[in-house]
């Protein structure tokens, strides 16, 4: 249930000195993120838009990444976290996205003061960044919004990926912070650690940070713990894996005309079903 | 559009003596299959339950795979043939479920002569089958609802699969070749092409034949042009490498709190916005 | 939030001497019934089904009913009892059904014991029952599927719809609330109320006992307190006045190719706005 | 399917002095659009938010409206055109929609030049406009990315509605029909028809003229004759007659506790039946 899920990653935050998140994009890879130990499921919008083989650029709408995070929670016991780009709008389409995220079991959602329509952080494009006032009116309306549950919302600062630097960047943080954010998330693609970690030792962690490693991938647990960062985020690494996998399957059997070559390397069908729970269907009820 | 991609696939049934299809679950997975060059994709009820982290035994509704099929059709160029179990109830289903499958442009559906709800096929555990009258209905339906469209019907049979032997398989081929089933799948689980290629040699392409040989992986080529097999279907190789290689990287990111280990061995960001049709949405339009 | 509705429900039946409920087919029309001081909303199978254009007769699925309830579910206050046909399949389809429901913040669950796929209880046509031990497996899947939630299940019986006899109503009432079935839905499409009054006079309110006076419209509040009855569902008056309005409406506009002679009996548009909450929206957002 | 709806209309609007449009905002209210004899079904964004429950606001997402569109379309014989707000983002999402309403076999989109997001343009509030650059983008995208489809584009002029006046008006249709606008809609919330008709003088019917006549209702036939307007849309009025009905039915049933007193007023369940198709359904395989 919803109430729950929200409160365990509260709970997991306020206990765990950082939390381990992964990516997904369907039921079965949010499943194999908890089976692996991870605190928790980010909700990838580009996982989920990749999935979908649309850009992740605000051509998929609310409704159908809601209805994939929808189909994580219904399948996992640990908490999902919802990436809504620039929650959809403007603070009353925000409104209704917490509302309805809420109504899901999600347990947080994550806007970012971007623009709509938006482009990843990580194409080599223009960024254009909503002003601190409209943007802390999103959060503020996520906060009004999530009711009588317990929903966090993380807020996510574009400013180092629109080269507005980090003076801009803390500025946005303690806005958001001052407007309610239950996590700030500052973003990145330099592929050095440097500006996340200065980000995190001048934030000193007014509220608790989180971070997406995605280009910076060098950065060491040491490095995390030393800046005090609570939340790190392997965003993309479950779709990307599969790609690679499912690319050069497909081209072995288009090849050979033939699985042979790939039956060493792939799931067995067994295994598919074990991590479906085909057994504990049909051996309850069949 | 329907009318095309169905007959797309009857043209290229008519002209080439194999077709070569792979199974997907979503849009990039059958971006990677039409890539990869085959003549069309399967949307394996066994893949999709999978991505969905349920069973696949009848437990995702006929709105589910159809939706999975249509965000397939939206995004490639080649035909897709839907995998759609028993047909979702009756012959009345069965017709809601052509005129729907038709509309969204779908180029086949398939239906199996088991009785709702199944299990699937691969699964050790009892499987009944429906008999010929009422299945042989069920095609008739399907047949008479796709109205003006082209859309193809091909009929699975699993006779082999629920041990009843070569012969009522080939009484069955026979009623349903009879009732209007453009293309005979007949389904094994043996470890060895045998009893495939007998049904093959005795049923002598009365309506051209398909198999899917997942456990008889063993099939050469040779064997396949020999017995006049027409349509090859390697219907969840894409899936089981996708669990295998997102199991293998969230497990390893998971143990290092880290991503290094497997960032040489996944597909890079922008090899997924390539995928997505990024630089042609952001060149076009931003 | 699921568990306040559903327990929101079951106070209700604790402390009131009858619930009067309403059928609805979408958000509006369950705004409308909770406007109008009903106690819960029915998320009719006939009216959902009618909604969509197709025969109340198994053929939308579970997904397009769970949609349609949930969208209820967001945009009111007071519970929502899904009629869910026969439970869409056996056990296993009703245990994922209860999980998805539950999820979905839906307050009861009704399930029949008719086979599937059903045709609509007031429709004259053969009706096939389920055995007893069937659906009482249905049942005790749901109770047990329902998990943490208080998602409540309303077991409906269609032995007098079938002509089988008031002791076959009986003796399955029995087994069915042995099965842990919290409230029994008798069903009848006599004129007279006279079998439902006189099951209820010998099931003694052993469980709660609902009705549907659809065709027996002619019970009173007298009959019903008298008999102990405690659930009166009007099930699908909302989509019958609607249909009756908007036919009037549009053959009007058609004949005429103007509005006028309708202006004075239709809804304004600002009453439209009214029950949309868009001033509230647009007062506190733009 | 897709190219035979949008041909129709195409076909009609060559034929036919002036086509006859009514709203609708789901799968009945279609088909009683298609039996009063009108000439298309207009899914109106305003009819369909109502009917969740949510303000006419940029609030429902494309998927929620396309879906509602496409029930339509798969139950009826006539043409529907698709209310699209303003494209739901810019000239990319514009044409990612038009590719899926395409798809959807949907015969026309109708775009509207005010900024996302929208309020409906009958509520008393500020509207913001387009520029004309960005909106004609729109539209030459929309028309770009039908591809080998007819979908047809409608282009809808706010400039009225945002008390910029008939000289602005006609500068943007100008403007829009040359970006490769089907049909011109000139929209107006005056009680009078005055300055629809002045702008139909004016225009001279460069592209064909459609109108949504819900505040002048006054407006005659002949005036609609002689202004040389091609398409009139009644484009809420189902609802508006729905929501009277359904008040008025559920606020009889709740004062009496009995639906005694409204059975006379509402379609009984066998018309009901015979809308959605039953007999035909069990007639033929039941």
């Amino acid at each position: 249930m919803s109430g729950s899920m929200a409160s365990t990653l509260r709970g997991s935050l306020a206990t765990k000195p950082v939390l381990w998140v992964a990516g997904a994009h369907d039921g079965i890879s949010a499943k194999l993120v908890e089976r692996n130990g991870f605190d928790a499921i980010w909700a990838s919008s580009f996982e989920i838009s990749t999935s979908h083989g649309v850009p992740d650029a605000g051509i998929l709408t609310m409704s159908e990444l809601l209805e994939a995070a929808r189909s994580m929670v219904e399948v996992v016991g640990i908490p999902v976290i919802a990436d809504c780009d620039n929650g959809f709008g403007d603070p009353a389409n925000v409104c209704h996205m917490a509302h309805r995220y809420a109504a899901a079991g999600v347990a947080a959602v994550c806007i970012e003061d971007k623009q709509f329509p938006k482009v990843n952080s990580l194409f080599d494009g223009h960024q254009s960044l909503a002003t601190i006032e409209d943007f802390s009116a999103k959060i503020r309306s996520a906060v009004c919004c999530r009711g009588a549950s317990e929903l966090m919302v993380f807020a996510r600062i574009e400013a180092l990926i629109a080269n507005r630097g980090l003076d801009e960047a803390l500025r946005r943080a303690d806005a958001y912070a001052d407007a309610g954010a239950d996590v700030i998330l500052i973003h990145s693609r330099q592929k050095s650690p440097e500006e996340v970690l200065e980000f995190a030792r001048r934030w000193q962690n007014r509220t608790p940070l989180a971070i997406i490693p995605t280009t910076y991938y060098g950065i060491t647990e040491d490095d995390v713990h030393r800046a005090g960062i609570r939340v790190v985020i392997h965003a993309n690494h479950a779709m990307r894996s599969a790609v690679r996998a499912m690319n050069k399957t497909l081209a072995s059997i288009a090849k050979r005309h033939s699985s042979r070559e790939v039956e060493g390397e792939i799931a067995s069908v067994s295994e598919l079903f074990e991590l479906e729970g085909m057994s504990d269907l049909v051996g309850k009820y069949r």
